[in-house]
């Protein structure tokens, strides 16, 4: 895989409520513009025709996979070329891709029109999303503010969430998204197939009651934080996230920018934080503030 | 969480090389379309805005919540009220949910149209998206075979995996696909922060050097095997499927109707098998093969 598939960024790691600073690697993820030029002649046309959030590399096998997998072409003599295509956004990295068919394919586009679903939103480049996603939230800007937490509170969460994910008990299959007061006491979750539905219903039924802005709540997730998971807690107001798993790039960008506190490898008494940690005290911080 | 959540199917579970059959439950992950009334009086009008696959249970606070979430609305009060509507597809279930502005809000649509992203083909029920597939695969038909392989050849094939994964090890925040041979020799590794990118890329990648259909080739994902995951497998004549994780409902259907090996949860010595287990041989077949 390409190297700018990684990213290395300063984290603070807690260990047994002790802070320590180091450099580590996330994961890159960036949005991928996928085109389709087909047609003969002047009837040519070029379409957009998905964006996906993908990790840099192999985007050319990527693009045709997916046109492949998705039915719009059926074999591999029906590309003549497939090439990034530069744009002046995205700070010069490649996410636009085009894939050329040849003259005489007519693709299946019928087919993406109608059964092809919507997931989430950005732009064609993480800054164009981040940009967008502040035009339209309600609680984006820096006045919220949102007490600081004991290290020991976020290690407590994992467990508690376990006790009340009774479908992954059953199944294994679930993602959830969980809600704390900064106390750490469990105030709601939502278990799902799919890591942004846990969210959205999480925070649907906390708008249904009329609770928002959530800055005084702790938000766990039980896998991986993605740009897409980041930016709905955003819009909730959310300004502490802690994952169980792995933060992407843009995850990192996105809790940066707007003030949230993004925390992740929640696992036993160790767990990192990636942006705006003066939010959690460790032992160290403690011993400060006491020794006034 | 809502009663039907959970699936309980039959399951073929191999503990070193035995086999053993039970009933275990799965996450059950079903289409969701989302429908928006928006306008006053006459010029009212109903908009499908997106499809999820979700698991069912919540659905109004997972309709509230993306609407929100996404930009659409903005308050609790723009919404007038969320309720499923019946259609004659999908066995009855609740598949369609339909909010309700309150007459005076102007939803933000042109966020949805400028900033959502496609991910993947579905219809409104299972069973549409399944028939719509078999109309466009090239190997849906069921004149490809595919060799039986033991059991061990199955465990034996994480540990490879892993060694392979490179961005993982650095980050632990990857996806992949892998592709092996019935002898369980790896072909093919991409990895991706999202994990149908990550299988496209595998996919396209065989696509370009012309090496499909896959029916003499295991896939291997890294994670759980969504119905997504198993449909971009279909498309590539991939016969068996192993997943690290759980397998969904719709998953398991798919794999059913198109005569595909799904197991999953395969960890160490042990893993199950979810659709055609005789493509798998556990010790108790080899020895009743050897006695003829």
């Amino acid at each position: 895989m390409a190297v700018n598939a990684i990213l290395k960024i300063p984290v603070t790691t807690i260990t047994k409520g002790e802070s320590e600073e180091h450099t580590d690697a996330i994961a890159i993820e960036e949005p991928l513009e996928i085109r389709l030029a087909h047609g003969p002649g002047v009837a040519r046309k070029v379409q957009n025709i998905s964006v996906t959030m993908r990790t840099p590399g192999n985007d050319a096998e990527l693009a045709c996979g997916f046109l492949f997998t998705e039915g719009v072409i059926k074999n591999v003599s029906d590309i003549k070329n497939a090439e990034h295509c530069f744009i002046a956004c995205a700070e010069n990295r490649e996410n636009v891709i085009q894939v050329s068919l040849a003259e005489n394919v007519v693709p299946n586009l019928q087919n993406t029109e109608r059964n092809f679903y919507t997931t989430s939103s950005c732009g064609v480049c993480g800054k164009g999303s981040i940009n967008a996603i502040r035009t339209i939230s309600n609680y984006a800007a820096y006045d919220l503010e949102t007490d600081a937490i004991i290290a020991d509170v976020l290690t407590s969460l994992p467990a508690k969430l376990h006790q009340q994910q009774k479908v992954f008990a059953d199944t294994g299959g679930l993602h959830a998204s969980a809600l704390f007061n900064l106390d750490g006491e469990l105030l709601l979750v939502r278990e799902d197939v799919g890591r942004h539905n846990a969210l959205d219903k999480l925070i649907g039924a906390t708008l249904l009651q009329n609770l928002l802005p959530l800055n005084n709540c702790i938000l766990l997730l039980s896998g991986r934080a993605s740009f897409e998971l980041v930016q709905k807690a955003a819009m909730a107001g959310i300004h502490i996230i802690a994952a169980v798993g792995a933060p992407s790039s843009l995850a990192v960008q996105l809790a940066k920018e707007f003030n949230i506190t993004l925390a992740g490898f929640l696992r036993g008494q160790r767990f990192n934080i990636y942006t705006v940690p003066r939010r959690i005290l460790a032992i160290t911080n403690r011993e400060h503030e006491n020794s006034y």
